[in-house]
């Protein structure tokens, strides 16, 4: 927890926390993580796409290793525990680990990834996707808001691009991948524990949706000549609510945003422009619900002759968790004393890129009140504790069994 | 309709119509219509409100008047009828009255009231008020954005401001009220008639609502645990409708402004604030509605666990017509050879004022689609021929009956 606070005091913007990829603030946050690393007693590099990755050799040199992993850049105003807390615990799972003198089959690595939240960059998971070798030349042109490209910012920080390829990891190095991440969400301060395993990694799909009425003076037109936009939207409000619940805990669907035209309090809405969100562990769940928002917002434009545009922008697949190293993150759960729940993940992570190459899971930690990407982010030592506790103990039982 | 043309000419900005009051538009304007008085064989006079009053006199100079009346002023980007057609029919039922040569019992009077948009000062309805007697000085003190004062402005076109208690009427000048307005809503169009009396101006009140959820991440909060506050206010917004639809025609009721915050596709909404504007021509009508929604807000907020606060922070009287007048309105329609329909103002109108002390009543005019307020306004030329003789009709009746 310590560490957590010292982590949160190297920051762009004193008082508050944001570190954006390849900032100062980065580059000092990979200092001090590499020193914690090397106080631990792993031999720590840096990698070309500023990935700082600490490794305990195991019984033999050169063993395929089991990774951990999480990120240490952040939101603007964000809170502590995103992506630090599973950079800090998978330290102090290694530093547990070396203290015994115990050595293991397999090396263990803990790697601190810096472009998971995506917000300096228009690029996402550009040093997670360093290890996979699927970041593309063209990617690092891409500029943030002062017309620094990636590459630029790379090499303000001592960093060739040249050498990106020399960040790919070839596959036989890595055996497995754990993250710790808070869970972003209320469920297990819902349910009272503090822990759960991830499945998977949720699909989404995003929808722009315009609904067109006629505007009208609020005093003049009787209700039953009206072709009021804001009544229809607030009906497929309602509709994409209902179907959101009939899919248990393996769907959501958000009305996120909403704006109203003309927007005045005398003049009967002319029209609504809205977006739905729908995430699901399953994509055919998720693509069942999407046909079934579109029958239904079909369905109300038509009984209330207004018209409708619903236009799916963005669409991305569900990422699995490999089903071996779930299971044995839940065992290592019951192992520390506490319930072995599965979750899905709602929103994304590192492990969605890694996944891709290298059997991977996570393993979700309580917060407070589900907030994240805000000050008021929090978690409990106690917490912290069990986490570090079961994410040994998953490393233990990769160990034996992979 | 070639006056109505002309009158749109007059403009503060060329290419469209916008004519406030006391600005050089609106001074040209009060000359057209003096001079088209003049032609109709009225005695013109344009007193310290800037109202322009036409007079026919009857068998006894000095007798009571039937005030015929109705603003020039316009909103901004306006349409040619609202308030002009009113003028404008004035005018042509005294020149045709005047042409027959049968003098009545009672003067006929045309006026062109100035203050009825309340676009360019905080005062409403000045003009049509000053007859009343009900202006306060401090009134005139009032500005507009540029800081010119009513009183400044009037002085500008050569009103003294210490002229505004000669523009009080004495309660015997005036025998009655009429004015000719576009309906300015979709109803005589959807009824297939051209023409309805009116029998009360609406009452109106306004409320702000504030709902508060708990704003959350899209993906990781399960429906189960959101305190949506989109979803809470559109069920209100169907709460609110459904109420006003019970009401028939003696009721409105819209949610016309709606704000969602943070308004994001991938954050559950937080708070979302709104409006409610009910109206009726009977207030006990208008009351109980916003009773029925503000019990109706409190269940939905209850049930789905988020926090309302809802403030009325606008509400006025209904304001009657006078039965008699209303029913020589309905004898006129009948006369001409239209269907006597009876509707209630949604708007305001110069009548609200004029109401307060002397027996008044209005005639609407179907307009394409219900538009008002903007250049899509619009009448035909066969509408405002069977207004105008309804009108003639009218004052024959009140002559005969008053």
């Amino acid at each position: 927890m310590a560490r957590l606070e010292a982590l949160a005091g190297i920051t762009e913007t004193p008082g508050s926390l944001t570190r954006r990829f390849l900032t100062p603030a980065h580059a000092s946050a990979m200092e001090q993580v590499a020193a914690w690393m090397r106080e631990a007693g792993m031999s720590v590099r840096i990698d070309a796409m500023a990935n700082v990755i600490g490794r305990l050799e195991g019984e033999t040199p050169g063993a395929p290793a089991i990774l951990i992993g999480s990120h240490i850049d952040t939101v603007i105003d964000a809170g502590k525990y995103d992506g630090n807390l599973g950079v800090i615990a998978g330290i102090e799972a290694a530093d547990a680990l070396a203290a015994e003198g115990a050595r293991l089959r397999h090396a263990v690595e803990v790697v601190a990834f810096g472009d998971e939240e995506g917000v300096r960059f228009p690029s996402h998971l550009l040093s997670s996707r360093s290890l996979t070798g699927t970041v593309r030349g063209k990617e690092l042109e891409a500029c943030d808001a002062d017309g620094v490209s990636v590459k630029a910012a790379l090499a303000a920080l001592g960093h060739a691009a040249d050498g990106l390829k020399q960040c790919a990891r070839k596959e036989r190095e890595i055996a497995a991948y754990l993250e710790v991440h808070i869970e972003q969400g209320p469920v297990l301060q819902a349910k009272g524990q503090p822990l759960a395993a991830v499945t998977a990694i949720n699909g989404a799909a995003r929808m722009r949706v315009r609904v067109t009425g006629m505007a009208g003076h609020a005093g003049t037109v009787p209700m039953a000549l009206r072709q009021d936009a804001l009544a229809a939207a607030a009906q497929m409000v309602l509709e994409i609510e209902r179907i959101g619940r009939k899919g248990g805990n393996r769907l959501v669907a958000t009305v996120g945003r909403l704006e109203v035209r003309p927007s005045a309090p005398n003049v009967v809405p002319g029209e609504v422009l809205f977006t739905v969100d729908v995430r699901s562990p399953v994509d055919a769940v998720r693509r069942g619900a999407q046909e079934r928002i579109a029958g239904a917002l079909e369905k109300v434009a038509a009984e209330r002759c207004v018209t409708l545009t619903a236009e799916t922008y963005y669409e991305m697949a569900a990422t699995a968790m490999d089903r071996r190293i779930v299971a044995t993150v839940l065992e290592a759960i019951g192992a520390v004393g506490a319930e072995p729940l599965s979750l899905a993940s709602g929103a994304g992570h590192d492990a969605m890129a890694i996944a891709q190459r290298w059997p991977a899971a996570m393993m979700f930690v309580r917060c407070k009140d589900g907030i994240s990407h805000n000050p008021a982010e929090s978690i409990t030592r106690e917490d912290a504790d069990i986490a570090v506790r079961a994410l040994i103990e998953a490393v233990r039982r990769l160990d034996r069994s992979l």
